[in-house]
């Protein structure tokens, strides 16, 4: 496999020597940008978009001709898992993700079945393949999943939730039947991670969305010890080179030194962290990748030149950091500020990694 | 000023001997209790409720009469002081409360006016007084506002957010016009609450439901700074007795220390945070308030029972600590789960308590 001809995110991930920060956005491909619309209208909606991969190809491939980022994120969304084992996704306007059969009976959580990422998810992996063809090599393609315990929450509340009621109860009434659930998930993101893998992912992220609605004891037992066990389980080489993991539990700053523990490369924080304290709780143990407020794309660039340099000081000199937001851009940012944060990222970060 | 019968709960929170550990529940009137709707019915609506003083009265008392708390806690809602100013609260069904007149516009801002507690927020001093004459001195009453940030978030956005986009433009993009509304919003909690101690509030409590939205970068700035003007400007004893104040982040577990250094006798922890470990981050500046997952209460009583344990346990011996819930109770809560919160946390605290 050749190397991307910009690796900076690889190497960054795996805490070794870069020139400047590489900096890629959540969400990167999407609604702030009026290609991505276009397209999206063309597609018919959302899932259109997802499941065809030549536009899931042309929405990853528009935010890399506007901006030098440094990494392509397969466009996709969290919850195919859940789709592929029946469970009917659907977008109603507004509203955010929904299931048309909420999983509340134990029977038919018994009845769960582990996708098959090459059948049931091939829509994924041909997009990869034909995003890497697309790419030829420029930058490195990130793939991704949701967390176990993301998942589950979709999965159980059937659509997204301000007090996660549903599973919740679950979660006191009858863990063991969450766990079920759990345990389920974690073999699908195994198996659909390393297929993606296969398919041509430099790089994977766990997008961990909701473990911090969690209790602090609840936390590790429903959410970390599965992100532990897809990590045990991933490929960590493809073709003989090596393939960086990322974890990302948003409102997860307090449990940094456990999330640094589970065998992951790198982890993404939320912009409630100061990340140069983050890395003296992390040590050398892994990279970190953040953490700007996505709100602060709503200033003038100068203001986001000046939150940027912030962040880098605090992160300081040496290796490990990939910059990026503390969670997804939002659909109303100027794309002029992504121009602007990305231009900052490369030209302040340099003085950081002089030898 | 004579001290409650039971003043248990202001012991814990100025961090003074107990016999066991007090315990009240946030929102504990409300709608898990049948008798709570039956009023809220014959009031018409829920601000109805909040502005008249007999019904506020009634509602405090119910839990009271289902459960030995160790608190009442003065029914009303964290918005009076902008429906005061003149924003025009309302509710809409399954909504959450909205404001006719969002503030977005400059001249609004500056035209902003602190409401005089004693004639525009009267309806609140009154219930206080009324509440203090039916309570009887059994057990102390607790104050509270909003905090200058999270009333500003409402104020701004016009309703509840889930990004809480339009405040953090104008936090980013006009620092000096949000400064303005929380200076205002600051003014006017620090005369509201002294206004209830005044009137009979034996305690006080800013709730700071949204700071937690906050950088680590900006909380300090926006929220807590505000926050540290309020408890320099509170009555700190009423007629000779003490008013312990309770300031509470939601979402500020990583920012306790910065918390308890503002001058507050407690602070309040949601269950992201492990109330042990806590307590060791403060030492022995603030008593701890808090801090079960809301969502136990769904469990079966053993549960709900070993799960207070554990709180105490970690918590462990010696004075300080309020037992709350982590946020407020759930209307879907079964009332039979909040009598056995209470008898766990009586009866297994006060091994914790013996001299």
């Amino acid at each position: 496999m050749t190397k991307p001809k910009n690796d900076t995110l690889l190497r960054a991930l795996l805490r070794q020597p870069v020139e400047y920060t590489p900096v890629w956005l959540m969400r990167q491909a999407g609604r702030y940008l009026s290609e991505y619309n276009e397209t999206r209208a063309r597609a018919g909606d959302f899932l259109s978009l997802c499941k065809n991969p030549d536009f899931a190809t042309e929405v990853t491939m528009q935010p890399l001709a506007r901006f030098p980022l440094d990494a392509a994120i397969l466009f996709s969304d969290i919850l195919t898992i859940p789709d592929a084992m029946g469970l009917g996704l659907y977008f109603s306007e507004g509203e955010g993700p929904r299931f048309k059969h909420p999983l509340r009976e134990e029977q038919e959580i018994r009845a769960l079945k582990i996708p098959d990422p090459g059948s049931d998810l091939r829509y994924v992996m041909d997009a990869v393949t034909q995003i890497r063809k697309t790419l030829d090599n420029q930058v490195p393609l990130i793939g991704f999943s949701g967390s176990p315990f993301t998942l589950a929450c979709y999965m159980v509340e059937g659509r997204g939730s301000s007090d996660f009621r549903h599973i919740k109860t679950m979660l006191y009434q009858r863990p063991e039947l969450l766990h079920h659930i759990l345990d389920i998930n974690a073999q699908a993101v195994t198996a659909y991670l390393n297929a993606q893998i296969e398919a041509g992912a430099q790089a994977v992220m766990i997008f961990d969305t909701w473990g911090g609605a969690l209790s602090h004891a609840a936390y590790p037992e429903f959410s970390l010890g599965y992100m532990q066990r897809i990590l045990a389980g991933l490929k960590r080489e493809h073709d003989g080179v090596r393939i960086p993991s990322v974890v990302f539990t948003k409102g997860g700053g307090l449990w940094l030194e456990k999330i640094a523990d589970i065998g992951c490369d790198a982890v993404g924080l939320d912009w409630t962290v100061d990340i140069g304290e983050a890395r003296r709780r992390v040590g050398d143990k892994v990279a970190l990748q953040g953490n700007l407020d996505p709100f602060i794309l709503f200033a003038e660039p100068e203001t986001i030149t000046v939150e940027v340099g912030k962040i880098l000081a605090s992160f300081g000199s040496g290796n490990g950091h990939v910059f990026n937001l503390g969670h997804g851009i939002s659909q109303f940012t100027p794309p002029e500020s992504a121009a602007a944060l990305v231009e900052a990222v490369h030209t302040l970060s340099r003085p950081y990694h002089q030898a």
